[in-house]
């Protein structure tokens, strides 16, 4: 069973979250512990103060290294020498990743530090084993972060997700972005579902979902081909699309 | 007065995040209204279903046009004719940035579709002004996105920071990692905050601390110095960078 542990100002932001859906039925299932803890708690000042002024001068407060050092030090306490890795959310840090997502999934203990306010004191860092960034973004907090992290961590877990396909059939997992799917009804208001789709066809169906990934990547996110191992098929395909892709430019311009 | 609605099947993940901290301030001072719709409630089947089995076979479901069409339609005609965006909540959509909240930020009215399961109809993107990604990272719905976004754009609102530079002054807002900062005590358990920033030397600190913000970006993102305008000053800090980390990795090598 994965224990992942959260140090916040804010515990009450976890409490949804955490509690619905697919993380809130691995926990039912005890497949998963989650301690929110709030660091106030371990502040030895008696106005449990986190927060300071920061030397030199400038806006805004930084939190403090000792509320933090004194509950990475109980946690530590329960199960002593307990591999872990402890994440401080920073937008100074790596950018989050499936690749990450699938290294903390192996792991047996996560603990992550939300920041608030304008920043920690470095020395902060020094107590950890990852800063890591959710993206190229600020946010009010690294609450938000953490739920993220935690969310696509705990789905790789084995038995959380009902379906053990599901988790390497998505992308980012298949390394290209989903073909377009359709449900009922084969006509909503005039929007049809390709007949290909509708024929039973399973050969051409796959041929069919394999191109439009390929599309949709090319198009959208032509980054993601950069590295990728393609197929003779793909190659195939791609050049058709660069093909048609080109003759739907020209077609607009004239 | 800047109006959010969600649509989820979710509702109980938006309480505890979207009532604390700095959105839920901006709740109370009445800069924001949040509506969090559960698009269940427009399914027009008699069983609420929202979701169904692909079109041409494969695991998971699917969600079903028409009760997210239903819901939208709900919220146009409270406000007919508003200029809104629209967002889906999407792994191929255009990936998150601080740009892209900026943008939002200047809306009037924003509408978060997210998703679950194993994917959205297609016709769905043809209802939304924007598909949108949260980062290449795969998660069980589209709910810890939008909160994030939503974090993201609001505390960019008037307003809504107490202390208006805070927003600017953050990293990706400078468009450099911030650097290093220190606050009480100045020593901790025998980590010293550095000389520089105790000795109240206001032009020494201003320089220190834009150096150590370039070094940092250069250590870890070199990515976000490839466009940016460098002075005078900071293109000779940064050769000074280059130099101390050339040799600290020769000593370390020797």
């Amino acid at each position: 069973m994965m224990q992942i542990d959260v140090l916040t100002l804010f515990p009450r932001m976890f409490e949804g979250p955490l509690g619905e859906s697919i993380i809130g039925k691995a926990r039912e299932k005890d497949l998963l512990t989650i301690n929110v803890h709030n660091f106030r708690d371990y502040s030895d000042n008696k106005h449990h103060t986190v927060d300071d002024y920061p030397y030199g001068g400038g806006a805004g407060m930084l939190l403090k290294v000792q509320p933090i050092f004194d509950n990475l030090k109980a946690i530590e306490a329960e199960n002593p020498g307990q591999k872990k890795r402890v994440i401080l959310l920073d937008p100074a840090g790596k950018p989050f990743d499936q690749k990450l997502a699938e290294e903390f999934a192996k792991e047996e203990q996560l603990v992550f530090i939300c920041g608030h306010y304008e920043g920690y004191d470095e020395r902060i860092r020094d107590l950890v084993t990852d800063e890591v960034s959710l993206g190229d973004y600020v946010l009010t907090g690294g609450e938000l972060g953490a739920m993220v992290m935690i969310d696509a961590t705990v789905r790789l877990l084995p038995e959380v997700l009902g379906n053990d396909t599901s988790a390497q059939t998505d992308s980012y997992s298949t390394g290209l972005l989903e073909h377009p799917q359709y449900t009922r009804p084969a006509d909503f208001n005039g929007q049809k579902v390709p007949e290909v789709l509708l024929n039973g066809n399973h050969k051409l169906i796959e041929a069919w979902r394999l191109k439009e990934s390929l599309r949709r990547t090319y198009t959208r996110r032509p980054d993601l081909l950069e590295n990728f191992p393609l197929t003779k098929e793909m190659q195939k395909m791609l050049a058709e699309i660069q093909a048609e892709t080109d003759a739907a430019n020209e077609a607009q311009q004239s």
